[in-house]
């Protein structure tokens, strides 16, 4: 079954994770964090601030542990930003919030 | 002079706004708030999760707290999420540091 | 062995819930929150805006599961900010950050 | 007239600051901003994680936007995170909060 036809998306997570103790270009870290979070195939976003990742709570929660685990190995200190749009039943939602501004905006 | 040579972007703000005390579905309201920043000319971005926005502290500010006076006027309370990176002199960020993510990822 | 001599807290946790779709004085479910978080055991403290809580990331992320669920039987839409501070191997660290930042004031 | 009884707080700020590309121990140049804080006469609390701040939006927003100036004197990148609790109306919300929660757990 097709991941965007699945009912159980309980949430969606925006995080943002940066190694303290270091230098303040942390791109080369974050990548490998976005790497883990697209071979998860949970449904995902990154933009300049968040990647966003949808699914249920132990799915999504394990791939950020799973990043902060990552960067703790190059880095003694992590700092995380996680807000959690906790929804369940609502499907498809990493897309559909957007649609639903843009339609209020008269765009679609 | 196009925005993109503009050498005064401070800072990345991405956020979030929601009024509690109303019904759960937040579209509208969440809608009016984005045409307030795409009205404010500021490079901005809008996902399932925040709003980015970039520009110097004051620009990016005034237009977070107009939309918080906005949404204060139909809701008794209003929660409000920022994330700052703060970056003096580093210019086109919004889109600069996804890129180079994705260089990292060798996709670019 | 006392809980303040254990070595394996590895971080902090802030977190701040609210359901969404109810009315605006969110305090009762709140409490319902802190009476959970209370009795996991683990070092926390609340205060005006988040909850802070001391542990290794399953014990923390676990609590913190168990106060979105409770919530959610409640509300159709629960709205979750966390913020972690991953720092393996300090010890005491709820209590030790703000002495330290006392320090430097000279107040201790 | 005395802080505690005026009646234009809008809202609780709870903000979190810290210098990137510098060490790991960010104490020293947190103790300043928290100074800053203390200094400005709002009412204010520091907790492990976040400072909270009560207000009225420019208010609030000048004394972050003061620490985040003087933090970037000295680091080339400084990241932010604020959360706001906006409610026109509902004085000495930095306390009260904390007691509403006490009373409906049966402490106070």
């Amino acid at each position: 079954m097709p991941a965007s036809v699945r009912d159980d998306r309980e949430m969606i997570a925006a995080f943002s994770i940066a190694p303290l103790g270091t230098g303040d270009s942390v791109s080369e870290a974050v990548a490998e964090c976005i790497a883990i979070v697209r071979a998860s195939g949970l449904p995902n976003e990154t933009n300049a601030m968040f990647t966003n990742l949808e699914g249920d709570w132990d799915e999504v929660m394990g791939v950020i542990k799973h990043c902060v685990e990552h960067m703790a190995e190059v880095a003694p200190r992590v700092s995380l930003v996680i807000k959690i749009d906790y929804r369940p039943g609502v499907v498809g939602a990493l897309h559909g919030k957007v649609e639903a501004i843009e339609r209020h905006l008269g765009h679609a």
